[in-house]
């Protein structure tokens, strides 16, 4: 039972009493009690074990957040696709046979969710009994996806994934394709798991123009957005550095859509229509700064929104490995406190 | 002696009879000659031994560039200051001691650039009796710099540098004040030497948001650039993911604003001002396409500019390792054809 719908109302634009917070990676390492489990167990599998990704899902909710989490990764479809990775130590992850050809994406397998990523669905179904705020379902997006696949792991340039999408289009529409449908297919599991809400995560596509954007990802990311939508669920379209694709990422879709820091909240707002609601935007590194400095930009976001129905407060990406716990908690009840009604 | 002086009529706004190109990093790691000077030196070694530099400077000039730009690491100026630093392999720049605190900022140097950076006034000498294209000579801008000295190397969230900015706005205005100094007379001297053009960058500039660029770079960078341009001396203001700044990048200074692929020409020109010069912006990771499908995208960017005066074609950011040097050729080569007016 959901106690507190701040944050459902907030997706839906319905007045609040106060602006509902929560934020990206809130299970992560900047908490002690999740370092002390990653001392005994690989983040995979903390995935892998729903007893530990609930544990994990509920470390940060002490710090008076209004959503949950999922604690899980995105790129956890691609095990079951038929693309196996691991985290090597300090690297991040390494796909060990890289997506590059056309031979290799159709090799890819389009599976359904509980072929392989049934864990999740059965941390879903722990977490909704303990939890008296909504959950928080998500996936990576095609691209963001993509580009792990076809670039091995991380990158910062993404020249092999371009390098397919300029140079052999049909190869990459089928693999964004294929990538979409899993995620369709995952959304739609978590969702009948008991995830209230879902995010979808386009880190990286922040690196391509518009018309690329426009080309090569908006029909794969409207297709997700747009189905799970039918369901009255709502659908967070969350991206970095996409100051240039607002409005594009717009008519892809969303109820609401992800701005970071370097996007004016006003400014965003007015791009991406006030008839969607809007998550963000405090740059996570502020939470570095001394404690008044913190609360002072946040209550920046939270007058620079306005208390417009239809805000949740969230930083521009995820919390960083290192942020001291007080500065979170205290920037959450700054939040509370700055913006009731 | 210059005989072709289309970059510097470009940068004034002046007609040409086509449009001058020229590539961030075009001497570099993706020609067999350059590969082949790195067996046998350090990039370090080619920076300090003149005659290498000059020998690296020229090597791209066959590939038909319109300008050349002196071969050197915006990093240099930091040893002299009291910040040695290395190239760890694989690792990017390492500073040995980062620098952190009030009494590490305080040692710092405000160095004259023949203190420690002569030999590349050197390399600027040798290679003005070489060439007949004029010469871009370039530093790293202030935040960028900093970047660097407080990480103590390559970011992705700048926590450090950031906690410093927030936290300890005296200790980062007094930092940014002598990077911006030092900065400042080495542009000048590497005019002195025979530079023809300056190009400041500013690649990370990108990460800050409006209200810290006006905050807490953007006095440092004017001071550098407006007393620059005094000269009569073209200055290039680049940054990457600089969207959402270029207004007040603009206010901060510039004869060329650089744009990156992230914007498109027509916008981008339109924001900084048709009274400015832009150059820019071809995805770097466009040249691993197809080199028809590469030659298209030059030709939309050149189509995109419409031949007003005041366009010099250039990537969105450096030449990435491993482009093929047969598409570079061929996208200079469409560049002057498609653009002659």
């Amino acid at each position: 039972m959901i106690e507190n719908d701040r944050f459902l109302r907030a997706c839906r634009r319905e007045p609040v009493d106060y602006t509902p917070v929560w934020m990206m990676r809130q299970a992560g390492r900047y908490m002690a009690e999740y370092r002390a489990l990653r001392e005994k167990h690989t983040l995979i599998e903390l995935c892998k074990t729903p007893e530990l990704a609930l544990q994990v899902t509920l470390q940060p909710l002490r710090l008076g957040m209004d959503a949950a989490i999922l604690f899980a990764d995105i790129l956890l479809p691609l095990e079951p696709m038929g693309a196996p990775f691991e985290f090597a130590k300090g690297e991040g992850p390494v796909i060990h046979k890289p997506v590059r050809s056309k031979a290799d994406v159709d090799a890819l397998r389009v599976i359904e969710p509980h072929e392989g990523l049934g864990y999740v669905l059965e941390a879903i179904k722990l977490i909704k009994k303990e939890i008296k705020i909504p959950l928080i379902g998500f996936a990576g997006a095609p691209f963001t996806l993509a580009s792990y696949l076809v670039e091995g792991g991380k990158s910062k340039a993404f020249e092999t994934t371009k390098k397919m999408m300029y140079g052999e289009p049909e190869v990459w529409s089928t693999l964004m394709g294929k990538l979409a449908e899993v995620v369709r297919r995952y959304l739609h599991a978590q969702i009948d798991a008991g995830a209230d809400a879902v995010q979808l995560f386009d880190s990286w596509v922040g690196n391509l123009d518009v018309d690329d954007y426009r080309e090569f990802v908006q029909p794969h990311v409207s297709g997700i957005l747009k189905d799970i939508e039918k369901r009255g669920v709502p659908v967070i379209h969350f991206g970095t550095s996409t100051h240039h694709l607002l409005e594009v990422q717009r008519e892809a879709g969303g109820t609401v859509l992800g701005l970071d820091w370097r996007t004016p909240i006003e400014e965003g707002w007015k791009r991406v229509g006030h008839d969607r609601a809007i998550q963000g935007n405090l740059d996570p590194t502020v939470l570095f700064a001394p404690r008044e400095v913190a609360v002072k930009h946040a209550k920046r976001v939270l007058d620079a929104a306005g208390n417009r129905p239809g805000h949740i407060f969230n930083l521009g990406h995820g919390i960083l490995p290192g942020t001291p716990v007080e500065t979170v908690q205290a920037v959450v009840e700054a939040v509370h406190e700055h913006s009731r009604r």
